[in-house]
């Protein structure tokens, strides 16, 4: 039987008369931290009993007015951890408190210093259906997906490290528990729970060890500027992860938003296709959208993806769409709808797979990016290859990147990488600039700051999938504009002679699959 | 003002007594002529006042307990003309009915011999939402669409002939009115109507020149086995043929109808864009549609092609949708809504014009003849190629397929033929076979016989589209297969070693676009 006494409830009073007994706290000084890293404080405390469930232990951190509570988490052997990622520069304070008297009433002090070089904090929904980190720059997701990557040899972890510092991907689809499906059966190193020798696991009790090793592989997706958008939950699943009381459930997120939460990298995606998890209910999502809300201090962003149910993309706690869909065509009708931004999280995988999902040819996962981004959305890559040796041998247990990670096969990261540097190079010309809004047939790259006139494209962005126009009319706004040709399979920008204002009629290739962009001359 | 005394009632009393005192016919023999051929007779008559709306003709053909109504029409120059397409080998009758008493009365005989080689009937419907001719053979339709092509100059509609008698094509979208619209703002040689000096049209008075020049084109393309998808009604228009009185409407399908429906190869297509025709009504077409299918004896085909709202493809009137689409994920709702066949009559076309409907590639064109045929339906080519060289050049009048007709110029055709004689050659082994159906992810080409216990699939073909699996595991139906990889574009079919059954798993190319023909081995 779970036994949770304490842990479902923040706002439990303290004993009465604790408090008025214990000294007022003298503050410790501790060791600068820069902003946006993680400051921690350890602290021994009780290990009899269930510590998971035993001992509730908060702490409120201070800056100026401002104060901000959070939950500490119990880490084995006795040792107890609070983190905090201090979001402005200068002089924080601490107090904790908790139902153990060893770790109540602990107070310190730190200073947090300027940002380590490329921090730039957690991103956020900026610009309506845009992203951006804290410190203003726009974050324009490129993403992947790598499901189990941290559940497989440290040897292959290493090489999909390696992977992610040679692609272009800067966010990374990835699941907490491992996964249970399709080429991809082995067992894990470790278990997010204790379990007895029967393999019965008790789900009150995390094994710290688990989480800290999916931490090390968040700290290092942070030093290569990825954002770690982290499934919560899924239905790849025999060990009974994805049907666990909703106690357990409760005391599972609050451990990982406890450990996790000062990791700025982090995007919180509650489930992978969640209305395959037959145990549980959209109030059920409901309740963990509104557990994930009320203790992760810094609001990560927050999501949920599905296989053919959505999840209603309107609600006011889910800050930007996840969608398994490749209907670029309906998302004007989406960002009206939901007026937040929209990931394209899952639009099929480039690979060779006997499934539909997972055999799109390099040129198409590549087409998809662009229509996305065309469209005012982002995209999320994933890549399926089989050996095609080895496609029919039985005992064969293949390395894909959408499950394992390892080595990147496709055609399509390249491209992939060319569309992210055209995007990231438009804005780099402004911390105001917002990210590509479609407008009707033609497709508007506004890099320009919104203002209370509107908006001034600096950039018009127009791309022809399988047309083919030998010379096209382009409605430019006012003002006078430099050209580029793109060809985005070839990865080459060819500047076009002249500037052009008015209803502009250019000559082009003729061929399919080509772009075009103007820039703001002047 | 419109005077249409007696053309608009086909039922009208013939003048009392004017029966009784002629003499009884004596049936004068005429020449034989083949199955689904032309019997024509010609008599001379009033070619006083307006013989177009002041004269009704009509003659009734028998054959033993059957006997059909048509109507005759005004040549010009006292010549009045009955045109009649026996379905019958064996002996046929006729008198004819007119208010001119030199009409009146008429009677003969002519022998329905066997049909001219390659004749095989008008087509029709069958199969649910298949075609067939009359003699039972199935048609595939493989389209192209050359709006205005008998409305150019000689040479051009001679090359056109020249080009589609090399073309895969055996369906054409073609014009009864002369167009007017962007490349095709020629003065046609030849007006519908008579028109004074100041070119106003009288509508009461069409021009038998104008009928006579297209009904040459339409036996042009009987000898070439194309049928003739001819549009009654159309937007493109300076001539105002497009909001013509109701009587005159009526007048002129009547016109129509009496002269051209004794040809098998026409399709009856009662507009292009009906819902861009701003002076016609839901109403209107419906009306238009019961007088095609009241006074057309042969009964062919009737549908209307639309812009952007549908005309309700439902209505018992129509045979079959002409779909302005390229949505062919649709196809199976619709083909269930509407239990008729579908043709994609426009998916834009082949070529590199500056408007979206007008610069698809090739690839893209063939692509969308495998998807709408793999989905059960059938799908029509056009093409709009602009000569690089002149496309800057504002004096330029550029020949374009998809309205003057001349050459083809595209990389589709080829691969639609290969595609055709894939459909073809399947459908030849039996004189009942069907066509594709389209079975969930898998599509079936069913080319049995349907018989009460079922469908059993001869043959089956999957298309892979943009996907590219390595191998797939085929649901075979009971029984043994023969397979062959077919690369759409190279045109190629390889045979695969073996015959197969049951969940069989077989070896792919990992490349996309790429398609497999299984055919039952026993």
């Amino acid at each position: 039987m779970l036994k949770l006494s304490s842990v479902g409830s923040l706002a439990a009073i303290v004993p009465a008369g604790s408090k008025a007994l214990d000294p007022a706290p003298s503050p410790a000084s501790h060791a600068p931290v820069p902003q946006w890293e993680v400051f921690e404080l350890e602290l021994p405390g009780p290990a009899e009993g269930n510590p998971f469930t035993d001992v509730r232990l908060t702490a409120t951190f201070a800056f100026g007015h401002r104060s901000i509570q959070v939950d500490g988490f119990y880490d084995g052997d006795g040792r107890y951890k609070m983190r905090f990622m201090p979001d402005t520069e200068g002089q924080w304070s601490f107090t904790t408190e908790s139902s153990a008297p060893a770790l109540s009433g602990k107070a310190g002090e730190f200073a947090c210093t300027a940002p380590l070089a490329g921090a730039r904090g957690p991103v956020g929904v900026r610009n309506g259906h845009h992203f951006g980190y804290a410190d203003g720059t726009p974050f324009f997701p490129f993403g992947t997906t790598c499901y189990a990557w941290v559940h497989q040899s440290e040897e292959l972890q290493q090489q999909t490290l390696q992977s992610l510092q040679a692609a272009p991907f800067n966010k990374i689809r990835m699941c907490v528990f491992p996964k249970s499906y399709q080429y991809n059966h082995n067992e894990p190193a470790l278990y997010p729970f204790v379990r007895d020798a029967a393999g019965v696991s008790d789900f009150t009790r995390p094994n710290p060890e688990y989480f800290a090793h999916i931490e090390k592989r968040i700290a290092d997706l942070r030093v290569l500027h990825i954002e770690a958008d982290l499934i919560l939950f899924h239905p790849y699943d025999r060990w009974g992860y994805s049907k666990m009381p909703a106690q357990a459930d409760e005391l599972y997120l609050r451990y990982v938003l406890a450990r996790m939460s000062a990791y700025r990298n982090i995007w919180w995606s509650l489930a992978n296709e969640w209305d395959l998890m037959r145990a549980k209910t959209t109030q059920d999502f409901d309740r963990f959208f509104e557990i994930v809300q009320q203790y992760d201090p810094v609001g990560h962003l927050r999501s949920v993806h599905y296989s053919h149910t959505m999840y209603d993309y309107a609600r006011p706690w889910v800050t930007h769409a996840s969608l398994q869909s490749s209907k670029f065509d309906q998302a004007d009708e989406w960002l009206k709808a939901w007026q937040k931004p929209i990931c394209f999280d899952e639009v099929q995988y480039e690979g060779n797979l006997n499934s539909r999902w997972g055999n799109l040819s390099g040129e198409e996962m590549a087409r998809r990016f662009w229509l996305g981004v065309i469209a005012g959305c982002y995209v999320t890559h994933g890549e399926t290859f089989l050996d095609p040796d080895s496609a029919f041998d039985e005992n064969a247990t293949p390395t894909i990147w959408w499950a394992h990670g390892g080595k990147l096969h496709g055609s399509s990261p390249e491209r992939i990488a060319f569309l992210r540097k055209l995007v990231e190079d438009s804005a780099a010309s402004g911390a105001q600039r917002a990210g590509l809004e479609a407008q009707g047939n033609a497709y508007y790259l506004n890099a320009s700051a919104m203002d209370p006139s509107g908006r001034e494209a600096q950039e018009i962005v127009y791309y022809f999938d399988f047309h083919q126009p030998i010379f096209y009319d382009f409605p430019l706004p006012e003002g006078k504009f430099t050209a580029e040709l793109i060809d985005p399979w070839e990865m080459k920008a060819t500047p076009i002679e002249g500037t052009f204002s008015g209803r502009a009629k250019l000559k082009l290739t003729g061929r399919p699959f080509q772009a075009l962009r103007f820039r703001r001359a002047s």
